[in-house]
């Protein structure tokens, strides 16, 4: 089955294993006339590398992207984009352990479920490493919907009970702090609970937020194409997420309809706009003009040093303890994750909305 | 843009809007040889048939499916499955004042945004009549997958506060109660509680919880088509849902890689299985073979009618009170569309499934 | 496997069986805004209506179409279009005699080996009454291109060896006689030599051809989504289509570069226009601004009163001569399913290439 | 708009240009368990290489794949098959004469109408170089059908007016000749004819012709997702094909039923079979047991020494003469192409037609 692949008119498909030769994505249909370098992805890719905090892996990965094709004289023609990353450093190490058992929190046992077997080096096709194509697919999104006055702020709004005080909210300081937390506070506590956990031989979990600012309004569907929908999938399909929450979330299933209602008004540019906004920018699966507001539950990383209950090749249970270089944490480098498939559906629904109406078609073929 | 078709293998189109002529759905891609009449479909458009409960509005809906194509002396035929269900108590009433203005937590603004009109009339497509379809396909997927032995249990697991307590979790509870809850003492409070803001004119929230049994190791794929993000997906695209969890959902970002992974085990057949279900029976993207268990948060029906603040067409600021018969909560009507639309997605999940490795295809063609 | 959908932004989904109770069509992703109502698709259905000539069977089906959803007001609201089409003057007749054995150049044998089954009343969804759905969606694209300053000439190229001659090309004439030829002279012939082999027990073929002016030049892709390959797919999903050609069509493989090649020249209007058109309006899979121009080849009615040799359920080998009410030629029916499924691909590549540019995206976005 | 992705099961894209870095194509949905390296590759792409026959443009290019991923162990793991082709031996040439007018035949002004500017080197994205992604992912699917027992015997059929001489096919012939046809005979004269056309400054085209065996009965579907639908479809998007043919394709226009009806019989084998194979082994939509047929027309390669008429960046006509290394003859290239987009589809209506049936879903999940 086809599952590697995403979109309808700004379409990706992703490929590579974290320990094959390298992982890269094709983007079809991506509009003509964008100016396109690597150096536009390359950013994108250094906010997910490891090796860069004290809470993550001291690993260093290498992660040089390189546009294969789609780009001519800088500017994108309309044709297929395809990025490659090679994997340079992954270590040739002995997988013969990890091949032996079930890690629990992994893949291995529904893959070897599904396929009769498995590529059990590091994750093979389920390693976070797989996420560097939807990075660099994300970073064309954002910088389309940037150009169209969309702009982008995610950040890490919670490491395990530790969260983010809304009113020491300072964008400014996202990246300043290894967590890419808005609140310096809040970011310094993670720290020194992360530390402790890694202590413990324990890792832990969070939550990532993405707040979209400038999207107009009456972009998704009605029904099963709802931009809500969409990003849900989208966001889901990232490796550890459990839940995926738009505006109030699960908090509306507790309010009243006059609580959670978000009551019109005219601005003070005699605009139509929402008195509040706990629908987070989408009502009836179309956005509202109102900033979308989506929040992800990650789990913890699922490797840890700590004993563990498992399953071996010839069915018998054993206690493991994984070793290895793993983040004690993804969520940090979660973050641009989201954002780029927050970028990429919104960006898939923004080029369907264009022929939307019998208004639009008229104007754009001039009759 | 084509919003209204969901699905690769079973794909399912509905169409209607809620003061139209009828709403109906087509069934493009069920297999061959199912036994199949209206008797299948109707009990499942019972339970969100509205008139039914204290708690819902009293007007009646008689929302009779007649099957039009796709079934021949009792049975699929591999061919589209056409379903049809008049709309035949609609009033003819009176539309100029809700056409006027926007409703809070509706669609119209954002309708009018996108398409420059809307069809006033109680919604129109998005209104919940639309589940209608959902329901009517959910019904096949349903009784599919029940002929496989996987079964669903979906229920109200809370309205407001109120919440089922586990210990007393009674599956033959859920029918017995019109707040559909495996539990008769928070049915009964849940029940009181919708009265009590019934009277204060406004309405009220929840959460509906499916357990999926009996589902085979292998359903779903790595990356994008993984079987919780289109899980995300289908019950995201309900209306009213703010939230959709997996397994432990949104507790996973405070809790540990210690507290959250599923050891695995020899169960007493001989058989590997998860020691606990944090996971919610999805790992890596696919079925882990344990329960599938999953939530979506509806937010308060937005039609209330304590006063609201809002914008008429003349782009001034009004006060407004929401007449004609809305249900206080969507809760209890919305459990079979989150079963249905669960359903829909897991059999297109299963049906893909089939041609997922060389060994499958060699013993299908007999090589 | 879901085969009756076709289209990605403008896309239809068809149902129903020659002698169920319905056969329609539900088209979702027709843009907002266009009046249309019954009497825009009932011309184009009785274009395809049985019993209106000499030359088809002499059953009349009354055919009368009714939107089901989608339209308010008068005009096309972006949600799906629903449209039925009951099948009144089916007989109930007995079938045992056609369940009982394989059919030549029909789909019974093919439908038993796919299903283990097949709904034998009068060819259920292979009929040539699903091409109803077809035409329906058809009126609604061709009524949309019309808008947009783009025309169908559609008609009868051939039949048999007897073909129109392109001195005698008069459009006028197509809908002047019963075989739509635009050519009066050929027009007799043909109508005589289907009578005579009529007379002889046996049915004829013929060859359809579309001239579709006004295209822009760039619709279609360059790779899959050629505009031509999608076109080849559409007229080919014809039943009795046996080829698809494009502009000069099979003649090209025995052109040399210097007669098939289309210069380039400044027209009257100081515009780049070609010199011929060999290449019948599309280059490298986008359309080039002069006509498209394809022709399709079908077969002769495969139900014949002559004795044919087939198999029986009890695989014997028997002898048959199918009676019933059948046309000795679907070629002139065809015309209009030949158009429709031309403007339905048409119309999608014209919505799809409203995103192909950032310039487009900027202009429409206003940014 | 995305149209380098084809298939819905095994699905492609396909990525690169002619003068770009590299190009390739990644597999998405191949089954798991299939034994694949270069080596089953390589011969294909070899098939398709320039510079080795008279009749091919002395240009050589090495045409080396190389698989990124997907391949786990020396088998493929269910995940994307990514395979890349760098495009060493393009000449850094001056492209800028080609850049400043249309050449006739080609894509140059459909591009610039589309998009706006184009990759004017050597053709871009519409150069037969993007044939060699496709013919590697049709490497893999004619692997996997072999395996089922199917077979392609794909040739040239005709060159200009020189046709092979059906009671002259001799299967080992086709590899025997620079034409790839299966008549030594007719492909000598082809060979003169082509080195005449040469002198002449001019090129030829021709027909290639695919004859499948072993196709179990009940692929493909029963309207649009027919089999010979998707054949079309994906041999018009070969650049250069003008016309595409099923069995006995356009001549069933002038045939009667019953010469064009295929009786049906019981075989030496006591099992049910055709008398003939005018339908060409598809009858509704799905394969009946038979060989497919098929054929495509290819004009001849446009770019020609001849001296053209054609328009410039300044809107001046102007008379051109193209010089460089290009084929006289594009058919003897393109026979393992057709034979690749013919095996991709079928492969993907095999995998599609696993879930068709009830049967099949109850013995794959063992109830």
């Amino acid at each position: 089955m086809a599952g590697s692949t995403l979109g309808t008119i700004f379409k990706i498909s992703t490929w590579g294993e974290s320990h094959g030769k390298a992982v890269g994505v094709v983007i079809d249909g991506c509009p003509a006339g964008l100016e396109l370098s690597e150096s536009d992805i390359q950013p994108f890719l250094n906010r997910r590398k490891p090796g860069q905090s004290i809470y993550s892996t001291p690993r260093k990965e290498d992660d040089t992207v390189e546009i294969l094709s789609g780009v001519f004289e800088g500017k994108t023609t309309g044709t297929p984009i395809s990025m490659i990353v090679y994997n340079k450093t992954q270590q040739s190490k002995d997988y013969s352990e990890i091949a032996s058992y079930y890690r629990p929190g992994h893949a291995d046992y529904t893959f070897d479920a599904k396929y009769g077997f498995r590529d059990y080096r590091g994750g093979g096709r389920s390693s976070g490493r797989e996420t560097i194509a939807r990075v660099a697919a994300g970073a064309v999104a954002v910088k389309i919907l940037n150009g169209l006055g969309i702009s982008f702020t995610t950040y890490t709004r919670s490491i395990g009970s530790i969260e983010i005080d809304d009113s020491n909210f300072d964008e400014n300081e996202i990246l300043n702090n290894q967590i890419y937390m808005p609140d310096s506070e809040a970011a310094k506590k993670a720290g020194e609970y992360i530390i402790e956990m890694t202590k413990n031989h324990d890792s832990v979990g969070g939550c990532v937020e993405a707040v979209i600012k400038g999207v107009p309004a009456g972009l998704g569907d009605t029904v099963f194409e709802k931009l809500d929908a969409n990003l849900a999938k989208a966001i889901m399909s990232i490796g550890a997420v459990k839940s995926v929450e738009i505006g109030d979330g699960s908090r509306v299933s507790k309010m009243t309809g006059s609580e959670d209602n978000d009551g019109f008004k005219i601005d003070q540019d005699n605009k139509i706009a929402k008195c509040s906004n706990h629908a987070g920018g989408i009502l009836g699966g179309m956005s509202d003009g109102s900033d979308i507001i989506l929040r992800a539950s990650f789990k913890a990383t699922p490797s840890i040093l700590k004993t563990q209950h498992t399953v071996n090749k010839n069915d018998e249970e054993i206690e493991i303890s994984i070793k290895g270089r793993h983040d004690p944490v993804i969520v940090p480098r979660a973050v641009v994750v989201v954002e780029s498939m927050a970028a990429i559906t919104l960006l898939d629904a923004l080029l369907l909305n264009m022929s939307a109406t019998m208004n639009n078609l008229s104007k754009f073929y001039n009759r």
